[in-house]
């Protein structure tokens, strides 16, 4: 009984040790489980913005401020007769098609010749015909011509850009990327006639103010880019996809887009300077693209 | 010191007590952590097939394993002149290609009438003329027109999309999916001429067994399928964009593609069914996509 009285302070003790433990253990822990996914992928995939994520991967969703994406379950169906070529017209369409697309390149020099806008508007209008999950349209195309928006997008971009090549994405992108001579000067940012900052909705906000689910929207928004390419090049106009990394809320604040809009892409839009050059880069040939069963 | 002794007992106690709950605690914490955000990711994107992830995600990197993706710095430059048009026949094919583009729409019926082979050829050239990051052109399209895989895939989509309508996805995205008339039945997986499942490739094996990072990945070969759309729609053709869940690794195995390869759409492809019909959809207005500043 001596020994245990003697023991009480020391067990006292360990008990306060192991309680101030699971103490900071559980205030590590309970950070939100967002930031440390955050964190954890930032580590992977160093040159992913945390603004490209899927907003329904890093928001906690009150389940019930989601609604159904559309009460009209009772959508007539409607016949649907699309156009239709003989053997040998469609061959020669595809290969037309073919032979137009493959002439695309991304080109960083960009003429500041003007553009009619009606243009850029047929191209945004095709775009929006792309599927997307649940036809959920989850995109807005922001157009930007003003002069001085238009220097504001280069200085959030330039800025970030630097950091990005001085700090951010390691030797080895910077490398990966010299072959196309791309640093963090991107006057085209203020040469382009227009700038198309394409911002994905990671969920939709109805008339009443609740949320509905935008399934796919990384993907919705990237195949309506894909769209949106086609059809730049199909009206003589170039541009060069970029992602520029951790530009994406500060964009969205100057372009004043709501929160559950986040950036995918940004492409400055125009004919090609006279000087234009590409790296003289060569496509995979189609046996490495494609199998065949 | 008596109070004290009596005590021991209860402290003895506790102590074992919080011991104990430490040590379950870190049980729970120390699984995987790519496995705890596997979970967490479920829980926010049910939608998402584990096997749509980037890999650079989830799989764990040797740095030196990973070589700069081209050897190729000094890549020369070469003058660009892109086909240039009037602004009148720019505003005219600008136009010309909306309207094409329109009337694309999601086919769930379609033909098994033949379609030329070259025809597809010309569509998964178009399809890989896309940008891609780094241009490490991260796609791999899988033309299956032997009718007994074609089965097979169907038996696999089936066996697993009733699964998912039954127990995944939720009473309220199968809600949001009934105005489209869909359900595990995928008879269109038999019928249609072609299936195209085109895999992105989570990273690169060059010829001496290195990886090569595959920067935006997914982004990259969704844009890709945008083009791939356009040019079936170009060509007079139809489809329905698909990501069947969880069938991704089935389906890798079955068409015998390596793992660095995920699947990232199924897209049946064919001329329309005479009788084909489609949900009486509208897409949104240029104002309701579109911000001009």
């Amino acid at each position: 009984m001596a020994l245990l009285s003697v023991l009480t302070p020391v067990l006292a003790l360990l008990l306060c040790l192991v309680i101030g433990f699971v103490f900071l253990r559980s205030r590590e822990t309970s950070r939100t489980p967002g930031k440390d996914k955050e964190a954890s992928k930032l580590d992977f995939r160093p040159w992913v913005d945390q603004d490209l994520q899927d907003d329904t991967e890093i928001t906690e969703r009150d389940e019930d401020e989601w609604v159904d994406n559309d009460e009209e379950d009772d959508l007539p169906h409607v016949p649907y007769s699309p156009p239709r070529y003989c053997e040998e017209t469609m061959l020669q369409r595809s290969k037309d098609f073919y032979t137009l697309m493959n002439q695309r390149r991304s080109v960083r020099f960009i003429s500041p010749e003007p553009v009619p806008k009606e243009v850029i508007d047929n191209i945004i209008l095709t775009a929006g015909t792309a599927p997307s999950g649940a036809h959920t349209e989850p995109w807005t195309f922001v157009v930007v011509s003003d002069p001085e928006t238009k220097h504001q997008v280069r200085l959030i971009v330039e800025k970030e850009e630097e950091v990005n090549y001085r700090q951010r994405m390691g030797d080895k992108w910077v490398h990966d990327l010299a072959k196309f001579r791309t640093n963090w000067i991107k006057e085209y940012l203020d040469v382009a006639p227009y700038l198309i900052l394409i911002f994905k909705q990671t969920y939709g906000i109805l008339p009443n103010g609740k949320k509905e689910t935008h399934y796919y929207n990384e993907i919705s928004v990237s195949i309506s880019c894909g769209i949106l390419l086609a059809s730049l090049q199909n009206a003589g106009l170039v541009t060069v996809t970029t992602t520029p990394l951790n530009c994406g809320p500060q964009l969205r604040i100057l372009l004043k887009r709501p929160a559950n809009e986040k950036l995918l892409m940004l492409l400055p839009v125009g004919y090609a300077a006279a000087a234009a050059t590409v790296p003289d880069l060569k496509r995979k040939h189609l046996e490495d693209i494609m199998v065949h069963v």
